[in-house]
C-alpha cells in the first residue's frame, strides 16, 4: 500500500505504542513497581501523556534541555528525573529554573557533580533532589560499590540545598541480579547511616519484563518499549508486528538484479548497529539486507532477485528506534492504518 | 584552554576551513578541473559562499530541501546540481520552482526517474538539466556500462523539457582510472550519437589531490575537504592540523582511573566509522580511545591512567565530519583561537 507520505519519513503508529505502553504498565502494575518512562525514545510530550495516561508517575530525560522542551509541551508533565551527572554555570542556572516548575532529581556519580549542585543550590528557594548513580555492569558512569554509593548518600544528604533522593543505574541487559545484589547492600549501608533511600530506579526495555526479580528497586525507566526496534525483536523482546516506529522509503534506483537504492541513508536510520550486522529490517522482505548506508542513500542487496521497482515505498524497522527519532523534525503518525498528521519533535537535538 | 561554550558543541575553526578550500581550488585550478563542492559536510551558505569566493562554479546537494534551504540562504548561490534520482509529484514541484531561480541540473540513473522529469518538465516554462549516473565502482547508484550512459543520453537529449547535462560519478576511493575509463568511453558512445556532453563529473576528497589522473572529467565536487576529519587523517589525506572541525566536551565522571565519560555521544558524534576502531579522537591524547557511544555519553578508555578530572574540556576530532552537522542546530565559529559566535546550519536535516 502506498501512503501519501513524502518520503524519507518516520512513522509511528500509534495504536501499537498505545499496546507497548499497556503491556509494561500492566506487568509494573502487578509487580507493584513505578513506572518513569525514559522519553529519549519519543522525544514527543504527547507520547509521554499517553504514559502518563496509563499509570507512569513522571519521566526520565538525559539532558537538562531535553527536560525543558517535555516540560514547555506539556503542562502534565510535573515530575522528572534526569539521569545525568549536570556541571556548569550555564545547565545549574537551567537546572534551578525547571526546579521551579515542576518536582525535579537528577543522578551524580563524584564528588564534583555534588559539589557543583550544592553550591548552587545553596542559594535557591528549594532544594534538588540527587541520587546517587551506580555502576551495575554497564560500565559507563555511576561508583563501582556500595560502600561508595553510602559515601555519596552521605555527601548529599549533608549539603545545604540538596536533598538524597535515592539511588539509581542503568544495568546491561542481564544484569537484574547485579542489580539487586549491589542495591540490597547499598541501601542497607545508607539506612545505616540513618537517611533514608526513598527511591531505587533501574531502566532498560531488554529485562523489562524480568524487573520483579530485583524487588529492591522501587522504580522501572524502560524507554524503547513504546516503539521497539530490530535490536529487541533479535533480543527476543518484541515481534515485528510490535514496532511502532518505521521508515518509509522509496526505491530510486535498480542498477543490478540484486541492488536497490532506498531514498533512508543514515540521516534517518543512523549508523548504530547495536551488535546487528546491517541497518534495518524490510517488513515482508526477510530476504532483503540493508547493507550499506550512506547519509541519504540506503543500498538494498539480495541473494536472489530483489524484484522491487523505482517509484516502491518499503517500510523499514531501524536497529535503534531512538536515536533515529533524533533525525528529523516531525513524525508521522498513523492510527487504525492511515495517515493522522505530524507531530513536532519538540525534544529532538537537545543536547545541553 | 577552557572555551566560554556551553558542551557538547560542534566548533569549526574557520582559518582552517578557508585553508582547506584553498589548497584544493589552487590544485584545481593548475589542472583546469572546475570545483563544485558538496555542502553536505557544512549545510551552511556562508560557507559555500566562501568556496566561490575561492572560485567554486557552484555547489552540489544531495536532497531537493537541502538545496531549497542553501538558495534561500545565499543570494550568491546561482549554480546548483542535485546529485539524486529525484521522484515524485512533491519533490518534482519544489525541483520547478527552484529550476526558476538559478542554474539547476540533476542526475538520473534510470529510464523511470527520467520519464518522471519529463512529464513535470514538459509543461515547465525552463528545461530542466539532467546528467546521467554511472556507476565507477562505488555500487551504489548508477548505470553499469557506457553503453547504458549512452541510451540514458538519448532518452535524455530526447524528452521535451530536459536538456542533457553530461555524465556524473561518485567513484570509490582509489577510483580514478576507472573513473578515465568509463567517461571516456561513454562520451566516444554519446557524442557518436551526435549528443554533446557538457560536463563530466567526479567527486570525493580521498582522491582528490589525484583528479588530474581522469582528465576527461571536467569538475570535482569534494565535500569533506573543507572541514577534514579522521577518516582523512586515518587515509593519509589530512593532518589534525587540518581539521576544522571539532567536538568540545566535557568530562562529566571519571568512574575508575583508566576511564572517563564525556557529555558527548552518539547524538553528536554519531555512530559512523568509517572502517575505524572507536568513535573519534582526543587532541592531544592518542592514548586514549573512545571505545562506545551512547546517545549523550562518549566512553574514554585508556590502558594505563587516563589522567581526566571532572569538569575538564576536550576537543574531539570526529570520524565523519559530514554527519556531525546534521546532529545540531548550529556551529561556533573559532577565528584567530576565539569564538565569534555560532552559525545555524539551516540545511540540516533536509533530508526530502
Amino acid at each position: 500500500m502506498t501512503l501519501p507520505i513524502e518520503t524519507p519519513a518516520v512513522l509511528v503508529d500509534i495504536d501499537v505504542a498505545r499496546r507497548n505502553i499497556r503491556l509494561f504498565q500492566d506487568y509494573a502494575d502487578r509487580h507493584g513497581i513505578r513506572v518513569r518512562p525514559h522519553i529519549k525514545t519519543h522525544k514527543l510530550p504527547q507520547m509521554a501523556e499517553l504514559q502518563l495516561d496509563a499509570g507512569a508517575i513522571g519521566i526520565t530525560c538525559q539532558k537538562v534541555t531535553e527536560a525543558e522542551a517535555m516540560v514547555d509541551g506539556s503542562g502534565r508533565i510535573t515530575d522528572v528525573l534526569i539521569t545525568y551527572n549536570i556541571l556548569g554555570e550555564a545547565k545549574l542556572a537551567r537546572l534551578a529554573r525547571l526546579n521551579e516548575r515542576v518536582s525535579l532529581s537528577v543522578v551524580a556519580d563524584n564528588a564534583a557533580v555534588i559539589d557543583g549542585l550544592a553550591a548552587h543550590f545553596a542559594r535557591a528557594p528549594r532544594p534538588l533532589t540527587v541520587l546517587a548513580e551506580c555502576n551495575t555492569g554497564a560500565d559507563r558512569c555511576g561508583v563501582a560499590t556500595p560502600v561508595e554509593a553510602a559515601a555519596l548518600a552521605r555527601r548529599i544528604a549533608g549539603a545545604a540545598g540538596l536533598r538524597f533522593g535515592g539511588l539509581m543505574t542503568y544495568p546491561p541487559a542481564g544484569g537484574t541480579d547485579r542489580v539487586q545484589a549491589f542495591m540490597s547492600e547499598a541501601k542497607r549501608l545508607i539506612e545505616a547511616d540513618g537517611i533514608e533511600v526513598p527511591t531505587i530506579t533501574s531502566g532498560g526495555t531488554p529485562d523489562m519484563m524480568q524487573a520483579a526479580e530485583a524487588p529492591v528497586a522501587t522504580e522501572h525507566r524502560p524507554g524503547t518499549y513504546i516503539y521497539n526496534d530490530r535490536s529487541l525483536v533479535a533480543r527476543g523482546v518484541a515481534t515485528w508486528d510490535e514496532c511502532a516506529l518505521t521508515v518509509l522509503a522509496t526505491v530510486v534506483s535498480v542498477p543490478s538484479e540484486n541492488r536497490a537504492i532506498i531514498d533512508a541513508g543514515s540521516k534517518v536510520l543512523t549508523s548504530d548497529l547495536l551488535g546487528l550486522s546491517g541497518y534495518g529490517h524490510v517488513l515482508g522482505r526477510d530476504d532483503i539486507r540493508i547493507d550499506q548506508l550512506s547519509e541519504e542513500h540506503g543500498r538494498l542487496v539480495s541473494d536472489g532477485p530483489i524484484g522491487l521497482a523505482v517509484g516502491e515505498q518499503l517500510r523499514i524497522v531501524p536497529n535503534h528506534a531512538c536515536v533515529v527519532t533524533n533525525m528529523v523534525d516531525a513524525v508521522h503518525i498513523i492510527e487504525g492504518g492511515k495517515p493522522k498528521g505530524q507531530w513536532p519533535i519538540v525534544a529532538r537535538g537537545r543536547v545541553l
